[in-house]
């Protein structure tokens, strides 16, 4: 397989680390090798038909803050549709205003009959439907898992192992920002300003923690779940949300006092799409603290599923991206009939 | 598909209803229906190659405990062999000294080149190299989520949707019964007698509770997920195991003053293969309560990964072989490129 890597920042240089680490995994199980036949950053690119060097793409992008050799005018939605290769992996940063310049990528791609495996929850958040239909139109394959949750697989679980259930509803924690900030809240009875400073002190936390903090980012993901999950076609503006700024230390004593925790909670149900702070007992699943990400499903039979992993991180979301890869060769792998 | 189905006791009706309350889900996502071909219990069977109505089948043995018209003295094996059908739901009781039935009927199916899909632990827990080996030879799937967990789906998240990651280890909750009496110890300061009792009478437990209470049942299940996951190749009695008749009251104290709780961990990491109590803080995931099964995954790159579902119940477990057969339909579209 190969595949053009589109963004070269945390994420891109993560799952550049993971295709040089898990070629034996390919050539066991599939008998192929992964190639990264392009990869380009804002201002420039790295292309060779006959695969580049992980090792040396990472090493420059480290000494000279750029994936290609040299600062280039190239059009790289032009690089995209011209490139021969078989899977964009899309990592561009998050744009939930238009979605670019990740839309044009994905688009470009799907429509050049390319599969599009990609973390940037822009694109998906804002043209779900419209990217979905341009895949299936295509016979193409569009995959998300790293768009939600990094490495906790609540997209592909829900779609595939959970693929008999009739899904109720679902409810979740989708940032581990706000989880971090609120269970310090609670633990250091902290006011709201000094948990977000230790935050971004830790890393967890942006410099303008808006998009975490306001919701959005737990919005968009809640977007993504909604449309592959419940066949909904919504876009981020139909999330009703409230964020956490506004959580006083007097509020989380006061649930602490009927032992109950605040946690701001996505939920998707048939009446319900909406991200806000709420009260959870303790003990509850949902009361989970630090960082972590978790999603339970509310299904007909298998009754309540919940999964947990890590919602974030290089390496984290890298494995979800690897584990859509890998999706791909095995179904190529089952249509070929060489299992 | 065409099934036989093997056993028709809770699981076995559960998932009679299941087929029939699906029929649209088959028929809309692969174009096809799923037929029961044939059902045999202990003394009786039904077989009819245009296709059982399940309502009758449930009707009949509801009211005259057979699944059959008549008590019969067919050789159940002889017609797992010669009927014609595509998949076999194995859901005969679980028997841990040689797996009979069960095994029996697996390998004949397995041998005549049917699909297997089964909830049966004991096949599993003592010849699972020898059953996987004949599946692989004979070309055809032996898939058994509903052996572990319940609707807890713990071996096609590994096997599939991690199947980038390296998996270093596994901890988890795998008998409802003890978690429930565990739990029932700390809460209401219950010697083990008053709690086993309280399980019995809620349904929990068996009136014989050794199955659940030494660990047998939890150390089946680690085995069949260290030789699913891990590759080992290992039966029940490798299992260091030890259950929950010994803790007391006052052990239970003293780890609540340490704000801990007792709990029983299966545990597979390379140097083990243990079922034994372990204290776990408050607040850690294996500290839930209930019953509910839990496994975390330790791996490389999606670091820990948890599933909590609910592990046992008809309906549940009806769910997880579902999942199996839909698995096996959905390879097979693939396979045909009728996707």
């Amino acid at each position: 397989m190969d595949v053009l890597i589109a963004g070269f920042g945390v994420v891109g240089q993560g799952i550049t680390e993971v295709i040089r680490d898990k070629q034996e995994l390919f050539q066991r199980r599939f008998g192929k090798r992964v190639r990264i036949v392009g990869a380009f950053d804002s201002h420039s690119c790295a292309v060779d038909p006959a695969g580049l060097d992980p090792s040396a793409l990472l090493t420059r992008k480290c000494a000279t803050g750029m994936v290609g050799k040299e600062r280039l005018d190239t059009d790289m939605a032009q690089l995209t549709e011209e490139l021969e290769y078989d899977t964009l992996i899309e990592v561009t940063p998050t744009n939930i205003v238009d979605g670019e310049p990740g839309s044009t990528y994905i688009r470009t791609a799907l429509g050049a009959g390319r599969n599009v495996v990609t973390s940037n929850k822009g694109p998906l958040a804002l043209q779900f439907g419209e990217l979905s239909a341009l895949a299936a139109k295509n016979q193409v394959q569009l995959r998300y898992e790293a768009s939600v949750g990094g490495a906790m697989p609540v997209i592909n679980l829900s779609r595939e192992l959970l693929m008999g259930e009739k899904i109720y509803s679902l409810r979740g924690i989708l940032n581990g920002t706000c989880n971090f900030i609120l269970n310090r809240m609670k633990e250091e009875s902290l006011p709201f300003s000094s948990a977000l400073q230790e935050a971004q002190e830790m890393g967890y936390a942006e410099r303008d923690p808006t998009y975490d903090v306001e919701g959005v980012d737990s919005a968009c993901k809640l977007t993504i779940l909604a449309n592959a999950i419940f066949g909904m076609d919504v876009t981020y503006s139909d999330v009703v949300r409230t964020g956490i700024r506004g959580i006083t230390e007097e509020a989380i004593a006061l649930a602490g006092e009927q032992k109950k925790v605040i946690r701001l909670i996505g939920e998707i149900s048939e009446n319900r799409l909406e991200v806000t702070p709420r009260l959870v007992p303790i003990g509850h699943p949902l009361a989970i603290g630090g960082t972590l990400n978790i999603v339970q499903l509310i299904t007909d039979l298998a009754g309540e599923v919940t999964v947990v992993g890590p919602g974030a991180g290089r390496k984290e979301t890298a494995s979800a991206l690897l584990s859509d890869i890998l999706a791909i060769l095995k179904d190529e792998e089952v249509r070929n009939g060489a299992k």
